[in-house]
């Protein structure tokens, strides 16, 4: 029994999980590195339900851990273990629903369990599209997606979550209901408090219901992939491409040799598009023909841009390359695992801070290896570390920690981001407290205390 | 001799003037319908400057009105006369260098106090545009832009200046610098407080500095003018159009016959760019080829959701078509001025809306006749009314002003916005307290008495 017992009894039985067995999936993150605990899980059906919860947990000071697919990176969905005080996992899997969808208006609404996937195959039914696609799409809610303002591979022509929320619904800590659900694409009557919510990482109340910004259709898709010798011939290509095709270069991933062969290695499906060698490769996907795609890259390859390159033939080609690139993070994993790091500079200099963090690591800790793959269109990449070969477990904790400790140290002297996508959750915590504007964090820590005065959403989240 | 004058003493004398030339441009709004007093204007030249203003503000309880191009429609930059303490209008017009241009990043750095066209022109020397515009170009700042969330006549494709707001730099009411101007194009490292600050209305801080994002050249671009029936059939034409040019629709603007006539009347240089009559007039602008354009209305002409349509055959025909649209705000003004609205519903809702608009004022304020044009792609309409035909000077403030408040009535009926890209200001701060949501106005209250304890920033702005 535990001591929330007699509390918990007070909330309708129905939406009350406390089963191990319930609880386990939810209490330790994706990458199985970190393990929390909670009193129960809460499965509410409605923003009614919610509305309660929250009630409730104010009423007993108890902290509510919001929860999505679980597939975040940061440990910002896993409910910290005492002496945080008790603490229950609130899963919005129930309120899945695809609300409506207006094809003309290009809106669709959803409960904020609805899965990213679901979501993809709703708005293609209707003959659109939503524009926002990552790697857990088969698992990531909408609710966590917001509330992580989360990124992904689209990114470069659609934006982040938060370019892509047109309304939402929270339930904030008091329990008010936030009703800034209506799919205006113009609000201009006071502070727009949804820009708040969307990625605050549930610190400030429960998005419950959001309606999303879709796009029409594509007239055209293609998709390449080229091998390079640098990130300056990388944005080469880019800056190339984007003088012919304007704005319809949906993505431009960089995958560093390291990532790609690793994968490969894991994943023995899968198969390299090019025969030879190359120092870096780009996956590029293009809203236009892939005539196109090809002329733009024959003539990079003349200008010595760019070594070799391969057009998908069709879209089972498309989606092999794709896949190459989604699975990297999982082949990461079955490798032993990383020092994951989200960063983002300015995108013209990304080769200059890509090529000090190499120098800096070689000379700091000899036979790390960077194992870097990402946005490089947005200026973000999965500047990850692996462990020397050999490296004893501890490694990654500890001097593991203290090469990250660098490579942020190096980021926020080129004034860039410690999380681009991935959020602070737990584990930048620290750094962000360390690294972070004192302006800034003096100010989320003064909207936090107006909005949450008893810490109770997300508790030791954010704030370190 | 100002009872501040002691006071101004102290900051440096060539940032502050208190003659009453100086300062009498900046106490009337655009409309000439609103005036209040100011002991001094304050023109600093850096960051640093302004920070000095916002302590010396805070140590003297003197309320800061920051001010950019004073062609905001709300009020929302004009001091409010006494109850309300003394005040002084800040303008950051020294601060308007063009710092930085990237084109590759497509990235411009500029300080608050950049005049919108010439942040146009500098980006298109670059090679690049800016695409957000509106009729006040030649006179709004970068800063004024920014802090009402400004919208214009591209915010189809290209969204409102949240969306175009890449980084900002921030004097808090504290005085501490809120440096978040890095033009990351991703960065989850806690709240985005930039996001409060835009159309925040300067109640929260005073923006300084501002990294704008970019857009490609166009490679093409085409304009055209269609003569129609109804608002319905302006949206059958939308919605062919995008079926055929997908996200390359720029602008898509409505102008009811009344809004035309009167600007074709007040404006006799201007030409109506067809020969016949038409209910109703759509202005389009297309990010591609104009036989594409041609193509499209030709088809919604043979459908019957046009009746006439013209393409524009040169620059200087398109420009002739925008400088009609761009002058409807001032031919209303030279008729002696009009209930001004700027609502917002679900675009899909517009046609059901805009009737029940205009049965309902018929109904309640015969003669009073509906100046309605705008933004149909995102669902904005100035839905404006005129006074009816010899109606006293009184009748704006008094049954207008009722009038006003049915109409809003009516658009919170249909979960709309009733400042869509105005904002509040003082105008409409009592109809945001009536209609607004209690929990938003509850958090947007405790947001400000957290940041801004002693009320100084733009006092008795937003909140009623």
């Amino acid at each position: 029994m535990s001591s929330l017992s007699p509390a918990l009894a007070e909330l309708p039985a129905d939406i009350v999980r406390t089963a191990p067995d319930d609880l386990a999936p939810h209490l330790t993150d994706w990458r199985g590195q970190k393990t929390g605990s909670a009193d129960a899980l809460l499965l509410p059906r409605s923003t009614a339900e919610v509305v309660a919860i929250v009630e409730w947990a104010g009423r007993h000071g108890v902290g509510l851990v919001p929860q999505g697919g679980n597939t975040g990176l940061v440990g910002g969905g896993v409910p910290e273990p005492a002496p945080h005080g008790p603490a229950v996992i609130l899963s919005l899997r129930r309120m899945n629903a695809i609300e409506s969808i207006d094809p003309a208006g290009l809106v669709l609404v959803a409960g904020a369990g609805a899965i990213l996937a679901n979501v993809h195959e709703a708005a293609e039914q209707a003959g659109c599209r939503f524009p926002l696609s990552l790697g857990a799409k088969g698992s990531a809610t909408i609710g966590g997606l917001v509330s992580t303002n989360a990124g992904g591979v689209q990114v470069l022509r659609h934006g982040t979550m938060r370019a892509l929320v047109l309304g939402l619904e929270a339930v904030l800590p008091d329990g008010s209901v936030l009703d800034q659900l209506s799919a205006l694409r113009k609000d201009n009557s006071g502070y727009d408090l949804k820009q708040l919510l969307i990625g605050a990482e549930g610190t400030l109340g429960v998005v419950t219901r959001v309606a999303l910004r879709l796009s029409p259709a594509l007239v055209a898709r293609s998709t390449g992939w080229v091998g390079l010798d640098s990130p300056e011939q990388a944005l080469a290509v880019l800056k190339r491409l984007r003088a012919e095709a304007g704005e319809t270069v949906e993505s431009f991933e960089l995958i560093a040799a390291e990532a790609l062969e690793l994968t490969l290695h894991h994943m023995p499906a899968l198969k390299s598009p090019l025969q030879g060698k190359h120092r870096y490769h780009v996956l590029i996907e293009l809203g236009g023909p892939s005539d196109m795609l090809e002329s733009v890259l024959m003539a990079a390859i003349e200008a010595g841009e760019a070594e070799d390159a391969a057009i998908a033939a069709s879209d089972a080609q498309a989606e092999a390359m794709w896949l190459i690139r989604e699975t990297i993070p999982e082949a990461e994993k079955r490798d032993g695992g990383s020092i994951k790091n989200d960063i983002s500079v300015a995108v013209a200099d990304i080769p200059a801070f890509h090529a000090e963090a190499v120098q800096m690591l070689e000379a700091a800790y000899p036979g790390t290896r960077p194992f870097v793959f990402g946005h490089l269109g947005d200026g973000n990449l999965h500047w990850n570390i692996l462990p020397p070969p050999g490296a004893q477990p501890l490694w990654l904790k500890q001097e593991g920690e203290q090469a990250r400790h660098l490579l942020h140290d190096l980021i926020a002297q080129h004034q860039g981001s410690i999380s681009a996508e991935h959020g602070i959750g737990t584990l930048k915590a620290a750094e962000l407290a360390r690294l972070g504007n004192p302006a800034k964090l003096a100010a989320m820590r003064a909207i936090k205390s107006a909005l949450d005065p008893q810490g109770i959403m997300n508790p030791a989240k954010l704030f370190a």
